[in-house]
């Protein structure tokens, strides 16, 4: 793992420019064994021609075989150690929608489902209603709810997907989950996860809070009922910013990966959604930052979609992008993804992923193109993704000498 | 390491068959700069073939530069950290011979010697007396020798080995061996390797016993003394078959394997002697078992004969019975070494040991056999045996992803 007190103890700033351009889900499988992956079968002239001129590896981001989620996989590309540093995903969506979390609100993500006469769950997505019916149920929901003593925050995030924060004195994150992750069975009630007065206090508001909000939903054709789940606090976690002293920029369109961003510090820099908008916001705040992580999340979904030649498609028009980036004369490019998500599998999975380094002082190994088996030649093996960020810094000459 | 804490919670059941098939001793060397090993000179047609279609590289046993044992080298590669959870070797052969050992009870391995009249050893293995011999002095010297308020149990091994178990309260395990390690010398007291009542007691207690078990045997020809070493306790470690959710089974003909693959709580499948009994073994309990360790001892024994052809022979008859494996359809199949006994050293050697991992969704990763080089460009490059297991069960889908 990498040591963030000794990073913050040799971090120097330089007005070097750094890019971390991360494919989600990038790495992938050959349908066949004698097959190519979906990075080797794009046609990726720019990334190719960083390969061969920069370093490549193999990354491992949480442990070998263990398959990562996007949120614990990019804090350990942001160099946090994935297992030390938990963060509930209610946490990453409600600060991926801006929202100003304070250090002692609690935060779950939910979602709105159906519900059948019975009470049981027959729709654990409520059919995936429109963004703008979101907009309308949580507006419902923050309207009609009240607890005692705590302030409510019921906040959409996108279709059938929401965000609800309570803000108070004593409450506690400890909580079980409402979802029974299948149909045909009834929400569960919040039960409070360790034997404490504030876990118990919070479990039961909770519980309030879902009997009012089922009231208020009940004549809804499909969002009758929801679910809550990822509860969670702020971590406070070490900033980014200030361990390695830079100005850190995130472009990211997706609620979680922005979540994450805000999360170790860095400033949320665009609104656009196509990944041609990201590499434009890029360009336009070149002057203004020192580090910027910039998320492409279409990988990962047609990976999931299990459409292994939509996948291709897609890292075909990043690396058309990638030809433009390189003219803004960065210091240092690190390319890769937060794990692998292969057409293949049509999931995220342990597999590590491929990266590749490019900065005047990196050093060719020979790598003929940026593809899982090229890199697994590469310079730098395989390295827990953790020490990615470092070797950037490195090559960004933005580390001082340990010791005489 | 693998982190052990995190794999039980990840761990869960689904039906998938893993086997760890670990010939011992199977690094090498070659014995001229230009040659090739013993496992790359083998005729390996089935193993070959899996490696083309599998994922490769090398493991590090303990750490780099180090020469393993074989029981912390195997708990290294059953998942364990072997530093941490260091287990005394008597503890390892009690349990291999199928003792009930319990949690207070202390074990040492015991070796049978010749001693001249001087009360010098002439002979550390008693002139290598047959089972059969091993079996009359135990009881022997089970009838015939007493302590107070401890119960004895004193157990055949193989040859001129033995087992002594003391049971009673506040008994420890901290105490010195008494084997000089040459010949020539007397046998060297027991003493206390802290300073507690419990360890100088337990000291004083083993040298009467020593004593009267010298009393008993005086008049033998050639097992007229003993040797007492590897004093251990049930070090109670975490079960591998409730880390990972498997029902474990082991096939393995010595005691030392036997009895750590009991120490994590595999059951002990075989009483075969020969690989083909083995393999045989493996086929008869392959429906009621998830996970299977089969372990070959005849790589690590013509290694430390110094016979090279011989090694080669051993590896080529396992890749026959690879062969006939493979028609069980396992899911995962790792096949590896617990260390290297290149039969150039003659011994146990602290070099990386080349390991190969089969399965459908494995990163084919080059290699065209399976062969320390080969493996040393492998898509796992170098890992610590620990992450072997964890890597085994990615594959097997048995890790559920970590965070969302």
């Amino acid at each position: 793992m990498a040591d963030l007190t000794l990073m913050s103890e040799l971090a120097r700033p330089n007005g070097s420019k750094m890019v971390l351009l991360v494919m989600d889900g990038l790495g992938g499988l050959p349908l066949t064994p004698e097959g190519k992956t979906e990075l080797e079968t794009a046609h990726t002239p720019h990334m190719d021609r960083l390969a061969r001129e920069g370093s490549t590896g193999l990354h491992i981001p949480i442990a070998p075989g263990v398959t990562p989620g996007s949120g614990p996989a990019h804090l350990a590309l942001f160099s946090y150690n994935p297992v030390r540093y938990e963060v509930g995903r209610g946490v990453l969506e409600t600060l991926g929608i801006g929202f100003d979390l304070q250090p002692q609100d609690v935060a779950a993500r939910g979602n709105f489902c159906t519900m059948d006469e019975e009470g049981r769950i027959i729709d654990r997505r409520a059919g995936r209603i429109s963004t703008e019916e979101c907009i309308r149920l949580t507006r419902k929901l923050q309207e009609r709810t009240h607890l005692p003593g705590v302030e409510i925050f019921v906040l959409p995030v996108k279709e059938h997907r929401f965000a609800l924060v309570l803000r108070g004195e004593g409450l506690s994150d400890k909580l079980s989950e409402t979802d029974p992750l299948v149909t045909g069975k009834p929400p569960l009630p919040v039960r409070p996860l360790e034997d404490t007065p504030e876990a118990r206090r919070t479990a039961e508001l909770v519980n309030q809070w879902i009997a009012q909000a089922r009231e208020v939903l009940k004549d809804e054709p499909r969002a009758n009922c929801l679910n809550l789940r990822g509860w969670g606090k702020d971590p406070q976690l070490p900033q980014f910013t200030q361990i390695y002293r830079v100005k850190a920029g995130a472009i990211a369109v997706y609620p979680m990966y922005r979540g994450v961003a805000r999360l170790v510090g860095m400033e949320l820099l665009s609104h656009g959604s196509s990944i041609e908008e990201e590499f434009a916001a890029l360009k336009a705040h070149w002057d203004a930052y020192d580090f910027f992580f910039l998320h492409v999340k279409p990988t990962d979904s047609r990976g999931e979609d299990g459409d292994f030649q939509a996948k291709v498609q897609v890292i075909e028009e990043v690396d058309r992008h990638v030809g433009e980036l390189m003219e803004l004369k960065p210091d240092v490019l690190l390319i890769t993804g937060d794990h692998a998500t292969p057409a293949k599998l049509r999931s995220h999975s342990w597999h590590p992923v491929p990266f590749l380094l490019w900065a005047e002082n990196a050093m060719p190994d020979g790598a003929q193109a940026f593809g899982e088996r090229e890199c697994a030649k590469g310079y730098y093996s395989v390295l827990p993704a953790p020490h990615l960020v470092p070797l950037m810094m490195g090559h960004a000459g933005r580390l001082s000498r340990f010791g005489a």
